[in-house]
């Protein structure tokens, strides 16, 4: 089976902090398994950038950075966050720039509970749970608008800005509708137009609009608290679930965990339109305390690779990743530690690539 | 067992909409049967105000609203919200004005998981959970500062402004690190300080600097997202866990679903110094959907009105509740429909007041 496209393709690598360089090198592995197969190559350019960096030269990436990435097709990024180095800072100097700079604003996000994963919620069962959720990645509530006054002081305030435009909002719905009609038809959209009343009743009110474009697609909103709920009581309920970036990231983390896979879920920072390279990366984070040690679960990224090569055109190679993932779980019983196992980041990788 | 303090305590009742109307009874006759065995008694003026008076009138409830509550010991709310008056017009015409008129700062959500009751999560045993999220209620996310621009226009935009105050997060966290060192001695706080740059890092530093005079409550925080995952992987970890308005809401919904209770859990709206009066509500919904059938779980409510006693100095008298809630579902299979039985509203009271 030999892809339509068959070409080259440059990747930067960024494996960033902690297990992020333990879980790069596997999905490498799998992608030039798979290169060969369906007749593609890609190139690697490799950043060491993050929190060494960081603490070594005061900043996470070059002053070019961003410039220096404009040529890649994808970006692939392991992990960023050290212990010492502020969140916000490890995060605002690397990874958020870059969504932002190269104007990723669907942050795309699959969750499946899979065969041989012991899902820690009763009714999420293997096969009927598949969610997607959609997150925008842009502006909402990260948002650089924002500040204090009176610092130190008893009068001390901060205040932050979540900013919501018609163009940001709408873009993604348009990408989240046509999403939910290509898979189940069901579109739900996560709000909270009850207790924020300014930007979530006009996020409504966008969703409402944009549905009418869509009748082939059944939707429904539900406040966040309530969605959050949800997830646990009736996860199979979900088909496509589309969120502002905060709620996006709170839902896409807690149906990680209700599938029993916070080291298998990948997530891609999606420019549509391909004017800017888009980033794939799994949604674990650096992990500190098992950095080092080689037994990091490498199934985020290879998964994340999966969805670089979709994103890529290479629709059949991606389909044979996953269909992979589904089989090592479901047909062996190699697992690393976070799934209750005791194989090595190589091991589950080797078994994995038998598999393919 | 009589309290030391034996008075008269005037409550106001909203039952609100759809089964708020039904639960109240059930919690009031519940609090009579105490109050004639601990030697209190308890006066009711009863508020038709909320959606059908909204329809009616035009407003949730009257101009002076405010002031006729303001004589009250306390509020005993039921449930507001109706179909077809959008959410943010009911709870901002009524429970908003409610909390913020009388400094509700604190907003208290015990969750635990009663023996009896199936949590859909696997890790939730009975006994094991037994948590309380303490939500600031009166700044925060839930802000009237905000607006839109260019309204219909492409370039439309919604702002919210989200608002920290270095007085409004002190008095809060006091309230719950003091909360902590009566209870299990420890506390998590809910953060976001990686993505929202501005107010959550002002709030990561508060409990920093508030934490130093509490050196018996060990604490720790967690980002949002990993929060709302380990409150599934590993719900007996947390005991007091303290969260802005936002926060707290979706993880108190969701930790209410973890422990298989939504129509038990209650909510108190606090103002601690007793200048005002404190309002206490179940945190189920008025559930349209069962409205009128007399099937409602009464037990959020009467667990409400539990707290109420407390607050109002009768502490063996609220326990007398929680005890009975605890037995009614450990040692009979009397239950409404949400929990898996088909006991009516009044069936379900009885059999708890039996027990009491
Ligand atoms: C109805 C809504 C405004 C309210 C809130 O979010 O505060 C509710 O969800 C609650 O938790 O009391
Ligand atoms: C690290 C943090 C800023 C980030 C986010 O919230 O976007 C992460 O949680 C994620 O989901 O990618």
């Amino acid at each position: 089976a030999i892809d339509a496209m068959t070409t080259n393709h440059r990747i930067a690598l960024i494996p960033g902090d902690g297990i992020g360089a333990e879980v790069l090198p596997p999905a490498q592995q799998v992608l030039d398994v798979l290169g060969c197969r369906h007749g593609f190559s890609l190139s690697y350019t490799s950043y060491d950038w993050g929190c060494e960096r960081y603490l070594r030269q005061g900043a996470m990436m070059p002053a070019d950075g961003i410039d220096r990435l404009r040529e890649a097709d994808a970006i692939l990024l392991g992990a960023v966050g050290y212990p010492g180095v502020p969140d916000h800072v490890s995060l605002w100097g690397l990874l958020i720039p870059i969504r932002r700079s190269f104007r990723q604003y669907v942050n795309l996000r699959p969750i499946r509970v899979f065969e041989g994963i012991d899902s820690p919620v009763r009714g999420a069962r293997p096969g009927e749970v598949d969610v997607v959720v959609v997150r925008e990645n842009m502006e909402g509530e990260y948002s650089e608008v924002g500040g204090r006054l009176n610092s130190g002081f008893p009068d001390e305030i901060a205040v932050q800005e979540a900013v919501f435009t018609r163009a940001g909002v709408t873009r993604l719905l348009d990408y989240a509708f046509t999403l939910a009609s290509r898979r189940g038809g069901r579109l739900t959209s996560a709000t909270k137009s009850n207790g924020i009343i300014h930007t979530m009743p006009f996020w409504d009110q966008l969703v409402t609009e944009r549905a009418a474009s869509f009748p082939q697609v059944a939707w429904d909103q539900e406040h966040i608290d309530a969605l959050a709920a949800k997830f646990v009581l009736e996860p199979a309920r979900f088909d496509v679930v589309v969120a502002s970036n905060l709620f996006g990231d709170i839902l896409s983390d807690l149906a990680a965990a209700v599938a029993g896979s916070i080291g298998i879920a990948p997530a891609a920072n999606l420019n549509p339109e391909r004017d800017f390279p888009s980033m794939f990366e799994p949604v674990h984070g650096s992990a500190p305390d098992i950095a080092g040690k080689g037994i990091a679960n490498p199934l985020g990224a290879i998964w994340s690779a999966a969805m670089m090569l979709d994103h890529l055109g290479h629709r059949a190679a991606a389909r044979d990743i996953t269909d992979a993932i589904a089989a090592v779980l479901a047909k062996t019983d190699v697992r690393t530690r976070d799934l209750g196992g005791c194989a090595t980041t190589a091991e589950f990788t080797d078994k994995l690539i038998e598999l393919l």
